[in-house]
């Protein structure tokens, strides 16, 4: 096995892949910006290195430094965690240049499904049901308003490069079109320097559902049953589970085997995410492929008695998989609360500074991944999450109660977190029903706010 | 349900019980003593009123104050957790007065099991194998050295009412007997107010083993498979795991329905331990009931899924149990180790203070019940247990991998700890592969202290 590797990555991610890294005996080499020095996962590993100032592009997107610390530090093998550079070829190419393993799928396999035009076209050909939409991509408002015409409103407009919601654009009316077209074309240009848009029909009430995938370089591809993150807020999840309340054993089997297939079509390896829209006639479409490890993949984790990133550190070693797709079996309920250093009642403004007092929650069928301590200073640079908080229960009601106990449990105070709004979701009636879609939160909550919340300081 | 429970205990236990009864959406009402009003559980519950002064027998120990604690608050039931009056049959008899649901067995079962000789009878009467020795008890040294020549040395005296090693005894040589016998007599007098004694076989070399049951009133028993607790210092548990390395499926049915048969020969109800000597030939004999809740309880759940103080709580109430016998599976592996407030360096002598700093560990596997946080004042009043470390993994490596991991994580600073402790038992070879009986820290660690051993105040 790995003797030593280096994670690329910062917070609660890195602290994550530190603690696979422990369980297998393998030393871990930390990397952080100059304002990071007291983060958890820098004490956590066996060695740490600054690869420069606080801005992101300076050192966590910084590829030259990262090789340069790997090589330095003797490490055999980069894991990228989510966010930064974890869907970035270049790293994967720097790190093949300097022969060092990158815990993650090839080049290769990372510009086809990243690039979502590509992906979608690969699908058709596989025989994966997708979304009707544009075929390829155009930068042109009147030729892409011909396609949506076609397939009939509504529709969404998103960016080939997009992501986290930006370059996209939900238009009901015909005569919105070209304005939102722009506007969503100037985004993309301006966040990702790519003009490129595409058009698909709107899918009304859908549920997001995502398929965890593992595949090893022996030709073996499990799918690890679904994640239901229908809990999203300006298209970023908040609330995730697994499984997913309105899928049965059949459909599970269906839109696994498509999952697998999708994976199949391009030879995929290590860990990946196919996404689906699923609609209320069971009706479901790829939507696209994350090639790498999800935010939300603990509660996979918690149903499958599968450590994901161990898997993955596993397969780039180049190890066969510790499991057949037979062997895999969804034992209870799970859901993942985002824990957000930010401010409900300012419109969810980020809310960095220090952590005054910590009291994380515990005890039975609890687990939190986070690497924030009392007296912890967040820095104003990065993601607002700090934390991530998972809940096992036999079924769902006993994962929701227990959820409650822990949202009530959870202390941190000096900063605005979401935790008042992750329990108002959790209190929501249509939520326990299980009466929810895409849009739950902008239904339920107006502005985004849930009305009479009171934030307490807890 | 129930709609509100009192729970007469302090520290990790009362909040691990809070936890139980916020997940099944009960309030709790917390009782505290004069020094314990920065505990966690005080601040968890609904309610919280203080009993009387640190002295456990003017608070946790005065079941008048408890009682009226319970009338004032209007609770309808009271979990005693474990130790204090978890096992006095007269706050059984004083709830029954009030008309409080006492959560636990009746007072006539917790007599007939709590008096180890009585017990000792009713199970040769229900065909239970228990260890050779006297018939009944006596205070004479004389009558105990005959029975002790008839079942041939090595022999342990015990004291009737003795629990946590005191008033216990091994003699391997006749010549010693006497004496150890009146020392032994001595402390269980000054210890229990109780100098009756008795004499059994001593096993070498064996394991304890002991089998969780829950027992409903509509005459459903069953077990929830074995805990290792072999290793122990001076006959405290100190590390158990589920299940036991050296049982097999053939064996744990085997000792299940042994269980089972001594639970229903009393007529037992509501959750309760059967504890055994296992020895090396895989012969079994039992050695008492613990009619509570064990510390030890968590490493059962996370290799069943059942939470054992809601089961306590249902059965209280009059509900069936949750389970049948053919659903109990036996998933993974799961290891407990208690982490304790004492100096390893200093005889583990109790080490009470502020905790400066605490960083718990965390992630997937893991799972720490504990009442302390950064900050809190460790009173001096109380036992020395400040948590416990609970890990799971799918097999035993696994489990051992995280234990090690976890126990590299978790950093309590201010006060002295056996956390290094743990890690030497983790670390030890023999621990490892599993060649291991109740004598192993007594035989790996010389006067009970790790040899070599540094504590770093981590």
């Amino acid at each position: 096995m790995f003797k030593r590797i280096l994670i690329a990555n910062r917070g609660e991610i890195a602290l994550r892949i530190i603690r696979a890294c422990k369980d297998m005996g393998i030393e871990t080499v930390a990397v952080y910006s100059e304002i990071d020095g007291d983060s958890a996962h820098v004490h956590m590993a066996d060695k740490a290195i600054c690869i420069g100032p606080a801005t992101s592009k300076k050192s966590y997107l910084n590829i030259d430094n990262i090789i340069s610390a790997a090589l330095i530090t003797k490490c055999e093998a980069i894991h990228p965690g989510y966010g930064f550079l974890s869907e970035n070829s270049k790293l994967v190419e720097a790190c093949q240049l300097n022969d060092i393993k990158f815990i993650g799928p090839s080049k290769e396999h990372m510009e086809k499904m990243g690039n979502k035009s590509e992906a979608k076209k690969t699908m058709i050909e596989a025989g994966v049901p997708v979304v009707p939409g544009s075929e390829g991509s155009t930068n042109k408002a009147e030729e892409a308003f011909e396609v949506a015409k076609a397939i009939g409103f509504p529709v969404i407009i998103k960016a080939v490069s997009g992501g986290g919601g930006r370059g996209m654009r939900i238009v009901h009316l015909e005569k919105e079109f070209i304005e939102k077209f722009n506007m969503a074309k100037t985004e993309s240009a301006t966040a990702f320097n790519d003009d490129a848009m595409y058009v698909e029909k709107f899918i009304e009430e859908p549920r997001h559902v995502e398929f965890q995938i593992l595949a090893d370089h022996h030709g073996n591809v499990i799918h690890l049953g679904e994640r239901d993150c229908s809990i999203q807020r300006r298209n970023q999840k908040v609330l995730e589970e697994a499984p997913s309340a309105v899928i049965d054993e059949n459909l599970r089997s269906k839109m696994g085997e498509m999952a697998l297939r999708a994976a199949k079509s391009v030879n995929y390896t290590n860990a990946g995410t196919i996404e689906f829209l699923l609609d209320k006639y069971n009706n479901f479409y790829f939507i696209e492929m994350n090639t790498r490890i999800q935010v939300e993949h603990p509660v996979t984790e918690m149903v499958t008695g599968i450590d994901l990133i161990k898997e993955q550190i596993r397969i780039s070693y180049g190890e066969k998989l510790s499991v057949t797709q037979k062997e895999i079996l969804i034992n209870g309920h799970a859901i993942e609360c985002r824990i957000n250093a930010e401010d409900p009642n300012e419109d969810f403004r980020p809310s960095p500074g220090e952590i005054e007092g910590y009291f994380p929650p515990g005890g039975y069928g609890v687990r939190m991944d986070s690497h924030i301590y009392s007296g912890y200073r967040i820095p104003p640079t990065y993601d607002s999450m700090i934390g991530k908080l998972i809940v096992w229960g036999k079924d769902r009601n006993e994962a929701i109660d227990r959820m409650r106990r822990a949202l009530d449990e959870i202390a941190i105070t000096g900063i605005s977190t979401n935790i008042e709004f992750q329990k108002q979701i959790i209190n929501n009636k249509n939520f326990q029903e299980n009466k929810l879609d895409t849009s739950f939160i902008d239904k339920e909550f107006s502005n985004n706010k849930p009305t009479g919340m009171e934030v307490i300081e807890c």
